[in-house]
């Protein structure tokens, strides 16, 4: 087999077999394929895509290229969730206890992650003494007691995407549906995955910014998990502003606390409630959607779900006084308001002008190394169709710097104000279930 | 200027700037530019195509990566041609002492090329002590004096091509008009031409099997040469069987001589006549294709054609008497007959197949540094149309060696026998003087 051919077989339109996509990978992984023969390969396949066996080959390919975590010591099915990332999400901390305490094992492997605010398990480190570094034993050992743990992500997990991933970064070929879909399912699939739960995110905050994008990403994860014997739903949430209100990593977990004792925002309430249930009915732990649903709610009015926080954190070491008094999280030194400019109704929020806001607050990083400053952020009082007064409070923001006019000013140009707002847009789009 | 914002424009579809292009050939010469960026934007052009203007601009960008010829100190218009390669080729030879003696000047640099059969350089050299190294002051001494030359490729001429060729080769993106067009004259402009005459061929035996593939590449290299400057036209002529009747070297000096004599075959005459008087207008020697045509037949006719090619060769060293005698030449130490198998008339001849027994001889050589047999090679004694008996002669290998049942075999397997031929092939399909 030689690459060339399978690189002009590709380019002509053909279908790839499981055989070329394995040499492919395997040779790539192990350096015998060139950096230059796969970034003309990806071009190609850039132009003429994948079908969906191809693309199941090529996650599970780059699943084999390296290491596999095993979850089989965890009683039940392990569903995960993944989203494609967008600005002020907090789903996760509320979703792995209302989950839980339904029965349904949350084995989660978190990253820190680059970006406007860190990664959920720099949130979980707000929280003093919470301790992400667990063997594998522990780990295992703590989901079959709590039914969930979060630990940091160890081991050399898909090195053929981390690989390709880098080298579609300088190629121009990222934005390729089947390569992006086969590399966040890859990741999934090692992870020990049994069933996945998508959060897709359109909007201008989202790495999707148009609704076709986001369903066609949706259908090709959906087709990849599916075909690869993993069942996998998909929720096409909307980013079009920041879920909820808050943006950075203490204030999210302040977020999450209310959330879960039933006072969080509306728009991420609703979007824990439905990718929530979705998770419920995959671990077989109800028989419909709507029945997942009523006892998600049950599990928030009841307390069950923050009493099964509190468990978690004390289980890996944090101090549980603080999720009785989120005060006691880090806290930043000013509390600043952005004040609207001008009277009328809110109309857009761009998300990811907020999310650089936040970022430039210090709330996330840019490079790997890069230290995060937890306590800072933004806490949102106005989205989208709310009425503000001039010189009415958009924003607070959390600074650890008086030095903010800058932030200040990337705020008010994300906010758009004006007469009336054309129409809301709808939190959940879609799920799609099968291609 | 980022490459990766060029690959993107490119795979977007945009047409790239001359700034753009330079861009990238500098850097990819210079080695600033990797392997991946230059594999992924040639597979981006294999996909989105180029403009004119955006071929113009790689095929200069690439001149000026290297060594140009400076051919100013030679009177007039100084027109090469160029064959896009065949089987059994020999135009070049028979060509150049043709117009010369009409008072066009040919400063010939020419290669020994990878193939079924020699370069013009191999051919030349079956001349004892014909000398192809000359410095540039003598080459431009004899074309100012002789009004022909030839000389071996030297200096570092576009080395942007040669290394961004030899990445296409193993990347899949040979195969694309606006590079292979791009390559092709980029290598005539740095060599020095003027105004240039190109014979590109389609059939069997050529690069483009197709005569609309074969169409698209002339007006590509026509647009490019019109487009910089250099007067440009293309003939579209047949290779779907072998040109004229010898392939090998020393076999195919003798059929120029027979021809320069007016004892060719008709087909090879016809196109040499045709590419010549195209060549003898584009030097302003004559006003029109038929009265340059007229002029050349004359230059046969008379004899001045092979006292011009004899003068040519005691130029370099070479001795006339082989001119004259052309037994003298190296000569193979067997001829054995291939016989027709069966009676009927020739409907095919596999030009690419008869390339490849040539080959199998030593008529050609397929590395570099490989060793060529000048003597061996085929002379066809049937071609399409033609009658053949059962056992009659269909080719006569020259040959070294005993052993050519192989050569044989690949032989018989390439002349198809019919009862009637539907149509012979014309000789010249298209002449493209403008995009």
């Amino acid at each position: 087999m030689r690459m060339v051919d399978i690189i002009a077989k590709k380019r002509d339109g053909h279908t790839l077999t499981k055989a070329e996509i394995d040499f492919f990978i395997h040779g790539y992984t192990n350096e015998q394929i060139p950096d230059y023969q796969a970034s003309a390969l990806s071009m190609a396949i850039y132009f003429q895509g994948m079908t969906t066996e191809e693309r199941v080959h090529l996650t599970m390919a780059m699943v084999e290229s390296g290491d596999q975590i095993d979850l089989t010591d965890i009683e039940g099915v392990k569903v995960d969730k993944h989203s494609t990332g967008g600005v002020g999400d907090t789903t996760t901390l509320i979703l792995a206890p209302l989950v839980a305490t339904l029965g349904v094992p949350v084995a989660k492997m978190s990253g820190r992650g680059l970006g406007h605010t860190g990664g959920t398990i720099d949130k979980l480190e707000s929280i003093a003494g919470f301790e992400v570094e667990l063997d594998a034993r522990t780990f295992n050992q703590l989901v079959n007691k709590n039914k969930v743990a979060v630990v940091g992500q160890s081991g050399n997990l898909t090195p053929a995407d981390k690989k390709l991933y880098a080298l579609r970064d300088v190629t121009a070929t990222v934005n390729s549906i089947p390569l992006i879909a086969s590399s966040i399912m890859s990741k999934k699939i090692a992870s020990g995955a049994d069933a996945i739960v998508l959060d897709v995110k359109t909007g201008s905050g989202a790495f999707m910014t148009e609704l076709d994008g986001a369903k066609e990403l949706a259908q090709a994860m959906v087709g990849i998990g599916n075909g690869a014997g993993r069942k996998t739903i998909a929720v096409i949430s909307d980013m079009s502003q920041p879920l909820g209100k808050a943006i950075g990593n203490a204030l999210e977990v302040k977020e999450a606390l209310d959330t879960l004792r039933g006072q969080g925002p509306e728009d991420l309430t609703e979007l824990c409630l439905t990718l929530g249930s979705h998770m419920v009915v995959l671990a077989n732990k109800a028989d419909s959607i709507e029945q997942a649903r009523e006892q998600l709610k049950e599990v928030i009015t009841s307390g069950r779900g923050i009493e099964k926080f509190k468990e978690f954190v004390v289980a890996q070491g944090g101090d549980p006084t603080m999720i009785d008094q989120p005060e006691k999280l880090p806290q930043a030194s000013y509390q600043i308001e952005v004040r609207a400019k001008e009277a009328g109704v809110i109309t857009a929020i761009d998300a990811d002008e907020i999310g650089h806001a936040a970022s430039m607050l210090g709330a996330g990083r840019l490079t790997k190394d890069a230290e995060i400053d937890l306590a800072v952020g933004l806490i949102l009082k106005k989205k989208i169709g709310e009425s503000v007064a001039k010189e009415e409070p958009l924003v607070i923001m959390h600074s650890n710097s008086h030095e903010v006019e800058e932030v200040e000013k990337r705020i008010l140009a994300a906010y758009h104000i004006g007469e009336q707002v054309k129409e809301v847009p709808p939190l959940i789009y879609d799920v799609i279930s099968n291609e």
